[in-house]
C-alpha cells in the first residue's frame, strides 16, 4: 500500500489523543477539565423525546429515508430566522448548507479553496485540531499576532501585503477555543475593513460558542459585516442544544455554497436525515433562546466557580484569562513549567486539561493549558482545582 | 475568491440533478424510476421507535454527547458479529471505523491514497456519482471491461501491468449499481489474483446490497479472500434499515484504518452518535436478518413485476439485464436513442429513470437506463413501465 504524499503531513488530533490517553487510565475518579463538552444534564432530554418520537408515526418516515444533499428545506428555514433573531443577520436559505458539525464546514471549505503552499491565517493560539481538516489540502499555517481583544487588524494587514500565498483566515470571534475570549465591536471593525482592502482573501468565522454569552452585550458577528460574500460562517446546536446529533451549518456566498454542496455530495451525500427533523421539531415545539438562558446561568456559575477557586489556590505568577461565556478557561503558567510535561502528573493526581502547544501552529504555548468548566459538577470542579494547583505547586518547588 | 485548482474538475452528482430537475417539476403524478431509495414503507418504524425512546432515558444521555471518532465501541462490535453471521469473515473490530454512510468510505479512502494523475480502475459501467468524491483529488477514471460476470480480470491484469499510475479499483461486486450483476465466486477468485500480483494496488469493495439477494447462493466477498490487506470493505445499515440514519462502516487494514480515522476527524470529528446507538439498540432488540429477509422478499415481487411489464411492452431490441438481488434493473435500448436527450419526453409523461451516460467514465451509454423497482409501489410500477414503453416506441417511430 501507497499512502497518498499528502499523508506525510496529516498527523490526529492532539486533544482526541490526550482524550485516549486518559480512556486508557481508566480512572473513574479522573475530573476531566480536558474535555470540550457541553453538560449532558442540561441536554433537554424530555423536549428532545416529544420531538423525536413524532417522527415515526409520519406515514412518509421521510426522516428514515434519504434526503437533500443541501439539507432539510425546513430546518434552513428555521436557521435563517434564528440568524434574523439571535445574530440579526438577513440570510437568503440558498446560502445555507447543513453540515455534520461546524468541523465539516472547515473542511469543506478547505478542499473548496486551499491549494498546495496556500497560507491559513490563525489567531495565536487557536482551535488547530478543527485545522486539522486543512492539512491534507497541504497548506501552511500562520499565527498572527492576537491580543486581549483578538487578532491584531495591523497585524493581520501586514501579512497579507507580505504574503502573496495568504488565502485563507480561521477566526473564533466570540469565546475562542482555546482563550475564551471574544473580540471587541471595534476589533470586528477593524479586522473587516482589512479583510475588504485583499477581496481574494476568505474568511471562516467559526461561532459555536456565540450564544453561550453570560456576560457583556452582543457583539455583531464579522459575517453581518461582510459586504463582499468573504466571509464564511459556522453555526451549530452542539453546544445549545445536543453535539451527538451534529447538526450544524455553513453560510457563504452564491458561489460557494454551490461548490460546498457538490463537494458535500462526495463527502457523505448528506447529513443524517433523522436528526435534522429531530432539530426541526424541536425549534418548532420549545423556545430555544429560553433554553439558552438556562444554559448561560448555570455554565457563568460554573465558570465564576472555577475562576474563584484558581484565583484562590494557583501560584500567584498564573494568568487567567476571565471568558464572558463559551466553556473555556486559559491559563498561564510560569515560563518554566512545561504544561505537556506536567500532564502526567495532573493525570496522577486525578486531573486532566488540553496542554497550551497543541493550539499553536509554531510549538508555543508550552506554558499554557485549557480548561474547561462546563462539564464538571460543581464541587467536583473545587476539588480539580485543587488538585491541579497542588501538581503546578509541585512543579514550581 | 479564488477557488483551489482542483474545483475546475469538480462538478455535481448527475443522479441528484436528475432529482432536482423532477423536484422542479413538481408533478404529483411522477413515477420515479429515477430513485435509488429503499422502499420507505418497510422501514421498520415500530422497532425503531422502541429502540429509540430509552435513549432519552440514559441518565448521562451518551447518545446525545460527543462520541469517539471510531464510532461507537457498542456498535462497532455488534459490526463485527454480523460481519461473522452475514459473511462469514473473522474481522478485529480494530479494524473497522463507523462512517456516515458508504460514500464517506470512498471519500476517506480517495484523499488517503490518491495523489494527482493516479488512476482509479472502474467497472464500465459504475456508481460514477459515488467516485465524484475522488475527483477533488484529481485522479484520473479508467473503465475496465466489464461482462455479464463483472470486471474482467485479465483486462484489469493488462491494465495494472501497463499504467503505473493504478492506484485504486473501485467495484460493486453485489448487485452493482446501475447494473443489478452479481459477480460469481469464480470471476471474484480470479479478480484477487490478479489483486494480489500487484501488491501496491488497493481495492474498494462497496458493498450496500450485498444483502439484498432475493434469488441465487452467498457468494464470499472480496474481502473475505484478502490476505494481503488489499481490500477496503464498505457496509452499511442504509438498504437495510434507513438510509436517513447514515450509518455505516469501512473495514481497512491496521495501517489504513488508523489514516482513515485521523481523516475522520478533520472530515467532521464524528458520525452522528444518536444514530449510531439507535442502532445498537435496534440490533439487540431485533433480528435484522428476518426484517432483510422480508425485504428481499417484497422486492423479488417488484422486480419481477417490473421485468415482465418490461418484456411484455418494451420494444423487443431492449436488453434487460435480470438482477439477483439489488435494488436495480439496467436496459439497453437500440443504439439510435440517446436516454439523456429522451429523459424529457419522459418527465413529460409521467416517468423517471437514469440516463446511462451518468455510469460511465468516457461517455458511452448513451443508449442506456438505470430503473429503481425498490420505492414505487406494485400498480405504480406496471403504470410506470407502460409510458415508459411508449415514449420508447415514439422514439423509434
Amino acid at each position: 500500500m501507497k499512502l497518498a504524499q499528502r499523508m506525510l503531513r496529516v498527523k490526529g488530533s492532539e486533544i482526541r489523543s490526550v482524550g485516549k490517553k486518559i480512556a486508557s487510565r481508566s480512572n473513574p475518579d479522573l475530573i476531566k477539565f480536558s474535555a470540550g463538552m457541553p453538560d449532558a444534564a442540561l441536554f433537554p432530554a424530555k423536549a428532545l423525546l416529544e420531538a423525536t418520537v413524532p417522527l415515526f408515526s409520519d406515514p412518509e418516515r421521510a426522516s428514515l429515508q434519504y434526503g437533500l444533499t443541501k439539507g432539510d428545506t425546513d430546518l434552513i428555514g428555521l436557521i435563517a430566522g434564528r440568524m434574523k433573531a439571535v445574530e440579526h443577520m438577513d440570510i437568503d436559505p440558498g446560502n445555507i448548507l447543513i453540515t455534520t458539525g461546524c468541523q465539516q464546514g472547515i473542511s469543506l471549505s478547505a478542499v473548496a479553496l486551499l491549494d498546495k503552499g496556500d497560507a491559513v491565517l490563525v489567531e495565536s493560539p487557536s482551535y488547530m485540531d478543527g485545522l486539522n481538516a486543512c492539512i491534507p489540502y497541504e497548506c501552511d499555517f500562520v499565527g498572527i499576532e492576537t491580543d486581549d481583544d483578538g487578532m491584531v487588524a495591523e497585524a493581520l494587514d501586514r501579512e497579507l501585503d507580505a504574503n502573496p500565498r495568504a488565502k485563507l483566515i480561521y477566526v473564533i470571534p466570540n469565546f475562542q477555543n482555546p482563550t475564551g475570549k471574544a473580540w471587541p465591536f471595534k476589533r470586528r471593525q477593524d479586522f473587516m475593513a482589512v479583510v475588504k482592502k485583499h477581496p481574494d482573501i476568505m474568511v471562516v468565522e467559526d461561532n459555536p460558542y456565540g450564544e453561550l454569552r453570560f456576560r457583556g452585550k452582543f457583539v455583531p458577528s464579522l459575517k453581518s459585516m461582510d459586504t463582499n460574500g468573504q466571509v464564511i460562517y459556522l453555526g451549530s446546536f452542539s453546544k445549545v442544544l445536543s453535539p451527538g446529533l451534529r447538526v450544524a451549518w455553513v453560510i457563504a456566498n452564491d458561489e460557494l455554497v454551490e461548490k460546498l454542496e457538490i463537494l458535500k455530495e462526495g463527502f457523505d451525500l448528506q447529513s443524517n436525515q433523522f436528526a435534522q427533523v429531530q432539530v426541526v421539531n424541536y425549534l418548532r415545539n420549545n423556545d430555544l433562546t429560553a433554553h439558552v438562558e438556562l444554559l448561560r446561568a448555570i455554565y457563568k456559575r460554573k465558570c465564576d466557580l472555577m475562576l474563584g477557586a484558581i484565583k484562590e489556590q494557583f501560584p500567584e505568577q498564573a494568568k487567567v484569562i476571565e471568558p464572558d461565556g463559551g466553556m473555556f478557561i486559559w491559563v498561564s503558567l510560569p515560563e518554566r513549567i512545561n504544561t505537556s510535561e506536567m500532564l502526567d502528573d495532573a493525570l496522577e493526581a486525578g486531573v486532566s486539561y488540553i496542554p497550551g502547544v497543541s493550539f499553536y501552529a509554531d510549538g508555543k504555548g508550552t506554558d499554557g493549558m485549557r480548561l474547561n468548566f462546563t462539564s464538571t459538577p460543581d464541587e467536583r470542579i473545587l476539588v480539580g482545582v485543587r488538585r491541579l494547583a497542588d501538581v503546578i505547586r509541585t512543579r514550581l518547588h
